[in-house]
Order: structure tokens, then sequence, then C-alpha cells
């Protein structure tokens, strides 16, 4: 059997050597390993059977890493790393986990960013032009945008200062037509008008912006796209690139639904079915979904948003159409959802926006000046809270320091199903407050909490067990840690804990708090975040200058890249045998 | 004496009864009574001065508040609050401190949202628009945006959005040319080839943008303005109306340095001097100014950036010119500014970006990513941070929740002049983490503090002052609080406390806490800022388990608006005083 071209491929300098009927035979050993490897793994299908051609032709132009290469989202990396010294994790599937699915500097030099978020490598890119220009250096900086990415205000601000800043950098869009759903905005119409008339249309929004353009219409075809590059390499000045792919290019079920294959589960490559078709349980998405929808039949004035991601509650395309009134898709642009739903809360509407706790961070101003200040009674999910096994990138801890500080809002953090929904139904109903419902996980939990009325300030904390010298404060999806450590206290010593379901981030339940001195020497606090700024040293903090003692468990301040939660939680203490071990060791039993 | 047309207008319907001619009248005297007030009390004069004639056609030609107008930043609605029930806050001067500088919601049904960070009003618009949708009513909504706003990457997002929505929603563009300093960015480029061309060159970024387009080249002509405004009242689509005015039109040396004029004092009108020229005492934006700018002569990798706000470290129109490479604007972008910095610093160089902190919460997920997650060196100095007496919209105390829950980051608080040159020497020497140092408010204070060649983590506390019973932990600026607490404790009781400059906001110096314990009873911290999620808490949280008590002191969890200093702090307890009352209290002397 003929050796193959990949296998020979070491690093960037092995291309330099191959003709263009190589390089385009290479693409197709690259695509075929990509389906394979990705029938195995799953991953990000689409972009990366897009990106194959580009990313050859990227390597084979330009120097990596003397020329800096910075991949937005970096999602679509997975030929840059067969490229770069990492090929048996695509091709040899005992290696298949020795890569992560973005761009990691701890992995290569060609790698040079940890990114994860959209919208974010014009931006950095603009940076390491600057660096060069006052080094005095003279490498190519090019940054990889996909189309969707270009709907963040991130990539636009980097667009602004790169138009003016005089010297080489060049950005490649790498158009799809696609976001993870479809795209939304005024900005695709343009980028549609520059397709259809093959980048010719006069109104430009790239020109507009002063940057030099140039038009790929079909970013598939190598011979286009290394003519390009090379037309482009070593420019003096900022240049937009407008290459036109195909989503999922050369695998057929890709093509067909883009959607579905933006990301991808382990498959059967002849058939496109998913391999491991998860049971129809009951999920909190789908609990969402099937709430909000009703509620949206019902009232006109209820409305969802998202920033790009709405199957994150469960809006697939049929249930889109369904509203096309009530549903908002605003882009990548988690800023613009925060201030859109202030406005429609303050009008007199019902909004709701779902987001995922990685992202909610792009949102923080937003949530301080148009939110919070403003009072709008906006309802905001955040959903994939928690310790997690994902990506450094998406880790979703870091929230409840960034909400828990801000004036007015309402924080809530149900323990199960039903709380969940009777939080969200009053949530909808109130006209006083903004109000932020923690998601408790993917998989539903019903245990009958004690539901209330409202969920006004001030916080009203549930005593679930009442017991005495150890109270535990377990919050959110916690609560059931909060009950095993309980269980084993009582195996261990016969003693009877007392255990609080705290409802509330924001707030103190005072009247709980002070009876709790009476009988109880110990608080335990339990959080599924970063502990520093946490719901638990205010709990701390509320009891600092009294006699009881409060130990604060949560996740550690640290980036941790997929590491099992099991694992995780260890290493934080946050296991009931630990949290036991740690009680008896101060109450002295 | 004739009545003036002014003193006749209680509310926006007084306006649609005079002609032409009276409201171009009405125009002189509300110019007039603008520069009256301004002199008297400071203000935003050249915004203001821009946009008489565009506010005075908006309450003529719509029907406020039934019509819904959102103003960018709102520090250009002084005229708007003349026309709405609040004139006497404008010709009366014992009124004048009735109302504040920003549309206000607890003022008057015609503002509708608490604004003052740029860039947000076509984003609360679109949802505006969305409520009026899907309540089914008709109403307009205006949203009027300067020029310099549009470099913020949320008024992208909200123009992506806005262009989609398929129904009335009325964009003003209130081109000045200028952002508070002069714009940067390739958007500018196009407005200013709109400009030019009479609104008619082809590549035209709102249209790019799917934005139906009017261009009105003198925005300070009122018949032109009512002309536009009557053409698009009641449209059945998004539209962008671009009128091009003046900064500071009408009053001489205002137009002539529309920087300087941006924002000032009490001045002589006939003059246009200052009134109040400050002493030149040393500040820490001048101190900040030097050290850089010798820096940046020394050192060409040495990068000042700024999000449009560049005097806020001192860099000056002539200075920003001694340094063309070294020095960047990137608009009201501080997203921008972060991506940049990081990639700046990635890439070998000395990245140092200064930004106000109620505007840090704009670029939290770049902190996170861009910057924590990628360890880029980069050093961030956050000015006015702690309780001042400016707008609740300016608020200088939610960042320290904001930055201490963040992996890698190493976040310093000095207390004094020489403790904040050696940080910033440092922060720019080291090559391993990011930095972000808390300057110690405005006015310098020198106070030989102790000084160390490194500031990386572990951290590494400052014992001041060695004492026993109670340590006080006073952060930053708050040091000289505790040097007060600690005199006056010595004078009721003659207890020497123990005093320490923590120097770090992040991180826990073990060794001096775990030795706190031997002869102490109590700590006291005190922070410049929130309590939810600070600095003290994170003390509480580490004594948690221990016999220490933990008395936290800082800023109250609330919007505050124009409140004294002394009055807040008095509210919070964050007086000596109220302090050492709290502290005998629980020890009991």
């Amino acid at each position: 059997m003929k050796k193959s071209i990949l296998s020979t491929i070491d690093a960037p300098k092995d291309l330099k050597v191959l003709s263009r009927t190589e390089l385009k035979q290479l693409c197709g050993e690259i695509r075929e390993t990509l389906i394979r490897r990705l029938s195995a793994t799953g991953g990000h299908v689409g972009s990366n059977l897009a990106m194959v051609e580009i990313t050859v032709a990227l390597h084979t132009i330009f120097d990596s890493p003397r020329d800096q290469i910075v991949f937005d989202v970096s999602h679509q990396c997975y030929t840059h790393k067969m490229l770069t010294g990492r090929r048996t994790a695509y091709d040899d599937p005992g290696r298949y986990a020795s890569v992560s699915g973005f761009t990691n500097p701890a992995e290569s030099e060609h790698d040079l960013f940890a990114i994860g978020h959209t919208s974010t490598a014009i931006g950095l890119a603009t940076g390491l032009a600057k660096a060069r220009d006052v080094k005095g250096e003279r490498n190519n900086v090019i940054a990889i945008v996909g189309d969707g990415a270009l709907s963040g205000g991130e990539a636009f601000e980097g667009l602004n200062t790169a138009a003016v800043l005089g010297s080489n950098l060049i950005i490649l869009i790498n158009d799809n037509d696609m976001s993870i759903a479809e795209n939304h905005g005024g900005l695709y119409r343009n980028l549609r008008l520059l397709r259809v008339t093959n980048g010719r249309v006069e109104c430009n929004l790239f020109r507009a912006l002063g940057f030099d353009y140039r038009f790929v219409s079909d970013g598939n075809d190598m011979d286009a796209v290394l003519d390009a590059l090379i037309r482009v390499k070593d420019v003096d000045h900022p240049v937009v690139v407008h290459l036109c792919t195909v989503k999922g290019k050369g695998y057929g079920p890709a093509e067909e639904d883009r959607e579905k294959w933006h990301y991808m589960g382990p498959f059967d490559v002849s058939t496109g079915k998913q391999l491991y078709t998860p049971e129809p349980v009951e999920t909190y998405e789908l609990l969402t979904r099937d709430f909000l929808s009703d509620q949206m039949k019902k009232d006109r004035t209820v409305v969802a948003v998202t920033a790009g991601t709405p199957k994150i509650f469960g809006f697939d395309e049929p249930l889109r159409r369904q509203f096309p009134d009530q549903f908002i898709d605003v882009g990548i642009a988690e800023a613009q959802a925060v201030s859109m739903v202030s406005g429609i809360a303050k009008s007199g509407g019902k909004p709701v926006f779902g987001v995922s706790c990685a992202f909610l961070p792009r949102a923080c101003d937003q949530l301080l000046q148009e939110l919070a200040l403003n009072k709008s009674p906006a309802v905001i999910l955040v959903f994939f809270a928690g310790i997690s096994e994902g990506s450094q990138t998406h880790m979703g801890i870091f929230d409840i320091p960034l909400t828990i500080h801000l004036p007015h809002l309402i924080c809530l953090a149900p323990t199960c199903k039903e709380e969940y929904l009777r939080m969200l139904t009053w949530g909808l109903e109130q006209t006083e407050a903004p109000v932020i419902i923690r998601v408790p996980g993917v998989a539903v939990v019903s245990r009958g909490a004690e539901l209330m009325p409202s969920y006004r300030l001030p916080a009203k904390y549930e005593i679930a067990k009442r017991g005495s010298l150890v109270a535990i404060l377990a919050l959110g999806k916690l609560f059931a840690l909060g009950e095993q450590v309980r269980c084993h206290l009582e195996e261990r010593t016969g003693m009877a804990a007392t255990l609080i379901n705290p409802r509330y981030m924001t707030g103190f339940d005072t009247d709980v708090l002070e009876h709790l001195k009476c009988a109880h020497r110990l608080i335990v606090t339990l959080e599924d975040g970063v502990i520093d700024g946490g719901f638990g040293e205010r709990i701390a903090r509320y009891y600092g200058s009294s006699d009881m003692k409060v130990l604060s468990y949560g996740a550690e301040k640290a980036f941790v890249d997929h590491v099992p939660v099991r694992e995780q939680c260890e290493r934080y203490r946050l296991t009931a045998e630990q949290i036991v071990d740690d009680v008896l060791n101060i109450v002295g039993l």
C-alpha cells in the first residue's frame, strides 16, 4: 500500500516541498482521518471539515510559529494540530486523548493562546501585530474568524482597531454561512450580498471599515485558497480575505444538517447515525423548553432570548419557527442579549435570557448597568453552572462572584425540578427586580422542596432537616451532597445535623442565621462554584464576629482542563467523607 | 422685557404650538441658559451644546413618553431635561442641584433608564421595540447615539440586531466627530467619508448592515433636523439618521478646544477660563504619566493603551503625539483593550492598560479568558476605585469581586506613591502573570511603605505596626483609616493593635495569618469597595473554622447617587470612631 502523504507531515516545513497535486491529495487524507477520528471521539465536525484546505494552505504559504496564526474560538483547529506535530492524536486511536479540542500553548509552540470563546482572535491579533511593530520585527499576523463570531461586539471592536493599525494584519473570514445555528443580524445580509456578487457589491462592511478586501468564492478549492494567501503574504497593511466554505464539507450527513453536525458525539460513518443516542431522560433543557413554549403560547409578551445557543433551553429549529416574534437570537452577543431583555422588561414584556455559565462574564457590565441599576424585571437562566469535566475555556464555576455582589439582583439556586419551575414562574410573574436562576445541573432531580409563593428579598431559607451542633447550608445542586454529609455524620456519630436549602445566593435569612446560634457551633457551606468571592465567604463574614465557626467548601480558584468531576471534588474536599472528617476534627466528636 | 419662550415650556406638549421661528428662538434661549448654568456648576459642555436643536426637534415632532427616547451615555440630556418639566434645574440657580447629569427614571417619566455608560442605547431600544411589538402597540422608539459610542462592541451588537427587527426603530447618530478625545478606528473613516460626500458614498457602514439611511449635513440647523425627523416618524422599519453637529456649538471656547470642553468645571463665560484652577498638586494621574512616558522613552516595547479615556493616566494630546507607535486608543472598547494587551504581552511587549474602575466590568470575560487563562503578563491600572461622591452609574466599588476570584491574576492594592511605583515597575519587568494595580485614589500619599523586589505570589503582607489582641488589615487607600483606628484604640484603651498592609487583594499570606492567631483575638478588615465578594470575606473564610473573630468593613451593596463620601462612610460604619466602638464591643475592653 502506498504510504499516505499525511504520515510524512511532522511539522509545517514538510508541507513546503509538496506539489499542489500532493497538497490536494493531503486534504483528502486529512478529511478521511478527521471523519474516522470524529466518528470515534465526537467533536466539532462541521467547522473542521470546512477548514481543511484553508489550514493546509496557511501552513504551506506561511511560516508558523514565526508567522503568528490565531484561531477564533479555536474549535476548528484540528487540521492545524495535525500539521503541527500532533498528527498521531488524530490517526492513532490510542492517542486520541492526547490533545484537547482547542488551541493550547501547553501542547505546541504553534498554539499561541488557549482560546475557547468567540470573537477574540482579531483583538489578540492586533496585540501580536503591535508587539511585532514595536519590536521592529516583520512576521505575518493572521487571525481566522468564522462568520458566526462576527456578531460578537468584541470582534467588531477588534476590526475597528485592526483597520487603522497601519501594518501587516491578515484577517481570514471563514464564511460557512452558519453560526452554531443559523446566523442572525444585519451583518449577515451583507455577507450574503458579498457571496452573491462574488465580493463585488460596492456596499461592503469590511471596506466601509477601511480594510483592503479580497474574496474567494470557494474556500474549499485548494488552488484558489493558495493563490489568495500568496497574494496577501507580507502585505504592509490590514487585509480581510473573505473565503466561502461549506460547513461539514466532504461528509454528506454533515453538509445536510449543519446545525446538528456543529458538534456531534461518536457516530457511524456510513449512516451518519449517532452511536450512543442518549436515553430520553428528563433534562432541565427540555423542562425549560416545555415550560417556556407553554407560557409563550398563553402570553404573547413572553419573549425567549438567546445569544447564539438556542438549544441550551431546547429551542430547536421547529420550535424557533413556531415563535417568530417571541424568540430572538441576537447572535453571539451576550451584552446585547442582557441589554435587550432589560429594555423588554422595562417596557412591560416578560423576557427570559438563557445563557451558558461560561459566557455570562461577557455581559457583566450590562448586568450591573442596564439590568441591576434599572431594576428591570427580566429573568436570566444560567445553564451548565458548576464543576464539570469540560474544557478550561468553558468552566461553569465563575458566575457566583460575578452576580452576588450586584445590588437589586435576586440570585436563586433551586435544588430540584419543582423548585426551579416555581422560581421561574415567579420570576416571570413579578415586576420588581431582575432574577437570575442558576439551573441545577443537566439531569433532573425531584425532591419535594418546600415551595414559596414569592422569592422576593429578604431571603428565606428552607430548613429541610432540623438538628443541632452542625448546620449544613447546601446551595442548589449541592443540596444532594448536603444530604449525604448529614447521613454520614449520623452514621458515624449518631448526631443529627441541621440541613438547610438556602434558595438564595444573595441576601441573608437573618432569622434563620441568628436562630442557628442557639444550638449550633459549626456551619458548613457547600457551593458548586469557585469559593473565592462566593456564597460561603458571605456566610463566613456574617458569622465573623460571633462564636459560630464556618467551614466553606467550593471549587478552587484554578483553570481545570478535562479532569473528571469526581477527581476535582476530591481535590477540593467536596466529598461527604472528607467533609465529615473536617467537621469531626472541629467539633471534636 | 419680553417673556422668554423657554419659561413657557413645562412639558413637551408646549413645544407643539410653536412656529419654526419660535423654535429657533427657543434654541437660542436654551443655549444661553445652558452656558450660564454650566459656567456655574460645570458639566458636559460640548455634547449638550451640540444637541440643542436635535432635542428640541425630537420633543416637537415625537410624543414622549408614549414615543420612547433613549439617550446613549445620557450625558447629553440637559436640553431634554429642560423640556420635560425640569426647566428650573437649569434656569434657577437655587435649583441647580435638583437633577443629576444623566437620565434618571426617578426624576421623570420621560427618562426611561438610568444610563451612564456608552454604547447601550441601541440595545435597550431594541428591547423597547420588541416589547412594543409583542404588546401590539405602535409608538416610535428612538435611540440617540454619539459617534464616539459607536466604537463600543455593544453598540455594534445592538445595530446588528436592530437592523433585522423589522419594525419601527429610529437611530439618531449625533456625529460631532469627537469621542472624549479624537476618535480612533476604521469606522471613523467611513463616518468622515459620509460627511464629505453628504451621505452619498456607496460604501456605507449602516447600509451594509441593512439600515435605511438618511443624512443631515447640519444637525444644528433646526429646519433640516425637523424635516428629517418628520420624514422618519412612524416608519415601519429600522432607520439610521446621521446628523452632523458641532461639539460645543454656539460657545466659542468650547468649539475651539473640543477635548478640553467635553467636561468642564465652573468657568468665566466671557473668557472661557476655568474659575477654580486646581492647585498643581501631585496626583496619581500625573505620577503615572511621568513614569510611563519615561519608560516608553527608554523602552520601545512599553505600550500604553486606553479605551477612549487617555487623560485618565495623563496622556493629553501633545503626549499622545509624542508616542504615535507606543500609545493606542482603541475607542470606547474595554474588551478590545484587554484582548489587545494580552496579545502584546504574549508576544514580548510590555503593555499597560489604564482604565476607570467603573468601566472594568466591560472586560470581565477578557480578563478571565484572554488574560488570566493565558497568563499574559500585561499590567492593568484601575483608576478612580473606591467610594466616591459621583453618579450611581460610575461607582468605583465593584471591581474587587470581579477580579479576585480569577486564577493567575495578581491583584495589588498599594497604599502610597512609593509602593504604587514599585508595583508598577515590577509589573512591567516581570513576564509571569497579569497584574492589576488598584490605584489608591487621586491625591498622592507618601508613607514610606516597605517595598519588595517582587510582588509575585504567594502574598506577603507588610506588618506596619506590631501589637496584640486586635489586628487591622487595611487595604490600599484605607491604610490611612487603619492608622486612625489604631490611634483611636490606643487613645481609648491604651491597647496597641497590629496594623497590616496586605498589599495583595489575591492570595493569603498564611505565615502572617497563622502567626496572628497567637496573640490576637480579632481581625478587622478595611476595603474601599463593596463588601460582598470582597477582600474581607476571604479573610473571614480563612479564619472561619478557627477561634479568631473577623470584622469586615467595606461599602454596602447598593447604588449610590451623589452622596458625600463622609456620609457614605458613616452609613457603612467605615469611620475610625464607629470601628473602634464595634471592636471594643467584641473584645470587651
